[in-house]
């Protein structure tokens, strides 16, 4: 009987080239693509909610495969995770209404951009975690973050490419939380635009580093001119934190 | 004119054969001279605090280089790690007393052995944690810990192999912290046998499983039998986090 089953999945996304299936090019869809070839699942239709970009990483992505399978739903992480690479693994599996729609549902997204802050950079902060070497002022990051708060027309913060019919977005919480040389932003909104995270993440840098001031930060939202934010923060410092469904 | 340089190194050990020098193995010690002879610095006399095993990670290894060298001390880290690979950074370098010893002369050293305890492990976690799937008990792990503090014959939570005329070390602390699925056993002690902090650790890995009771720790102790205590926990779960010096 075919089902639909909505996973939740993690990954380091450093050694893919993002989520979505390429040819030629491992992607996180390509790896799970290969481990349900390899239960023998015939046409599985994979769907994911976000479409995360090369080298941005996951700890609660999550997707739907539609497939005829006869594996009780409670072993189906197992399953998949005995053909997936040790740097994915699906955390839960559940059986959703077949109208589920995990791009489409979900009540908020959260993103957690994460900064190394430090004199010197320690290597093992460097796979998930942006290097900025000259000091942060919190202070001032936590102001213009104040900014981002709210539904505005985000077009500022976005890169060209979206395919959004709309570029409102509503920001629900945008926190500047450090624990000694980490820096983490973490921001919560209903829907995100393409890049919208690593703008904002690169701006706020940009205002905790003097080069801008929190204010600033409302004036580049008015402008809605993709030049006048900071050009988007690397990739590696970007985890997919969660999403939220009714 | 010939200085002795004290620098602290941080390193992500996964893909090194330990700190010391080998022969057609990648170490730290043996990137730290080829960096050393890339900077043309003559016959440099390497000395390491501690010979930290294959895969073990360092925040804070400390080392001499004896050399003669016009680069300011300050200038030093840089100059290293200029040509070092990303995965070993020295943080700090100052010039020391010739007879400063980083192998004898510590006052204390600390280790933390990291456990990530989950349902399903995160990719993310995995690279400098042991994953352990059962649920552990955070209060007889610590319970058990405390045995583990004072001077003591360790005898029983070492590996043959060590050059260490006694047995006997002296711990100040070992501590087990909890951070959602993270969790550290922490130890500060005057010194530490061959794979001590490994033994430990699994020693109260299995405490926290209940296949071992606190006090087990304490009959292990008074055993100074070796096959007592649980094998060595993986060398990637260990980072070397700090020594202190007068």
């Amino acid at each position: 009987m075919l089902q639909k089953i909505k996973v939740i999945i993690a990954y380091d996304g450093t050694n893919y080239c993002g989520w979505q299936k390429q040819k030629d090019f491992n992607t996180i869809e390509g790896e799970l693509l290969k481990a349900c070839e390899a239960l023998r699942w015939e046409s599985p239709i994979i769907v994911g909610a976000s479409r995360t970009d090369a080298g941005v990483h996951a700890l609660g992505q999550t997707a739907t495969i539609e497939v005829d399978t006869r594996i009780p739903v409670d072993r189906i992480p197992r399953a998949l995770n005995a053909h997936l690479p040790d740097d994915i693994i699906v955390q839960e599996a559940e059986i959703v209404d077949e109208d589920f729609n995990p791009r489409f549902d979900p009540i908020d997204k959260t993103y957690r951009y994460q900064i190394h802050n430090a004199k010197m950079p320690l290597p093992q902060y460097l796979r998930y975690a942006h290097y900025v070497r000259k000091p942060l002022d919190i202070e001032k990051m936590r102001e213009g973050a104040a900014y981002i708060i709210g539904e505005h027309d985000f077009i500022a913060f976005s890169s060209a490419g979206g395919s959004s019919k709309t570029t409102v977005r509503t920001v629900y919480s945008c926190d500047v939380i450090q624990s000694s040389d980490l820096i983490n932003i973490e921001i919560t909104g209903n829907a995100f635009l393409y890049n919208m995270v690593r703008k904002i993440a690169a701006t706020l840098i940009d205002v905790g580093l003097g080069e801008l001031e929190p204010i600033d930060v409302q004036r580049i939202l008015e402008s809605k001119d993709r030049a006048k934010s900071s050009p988007k923060a690397p990739a590696k410092g970007l985890t997919l934190v969660k999403i939220r469904y009714q």
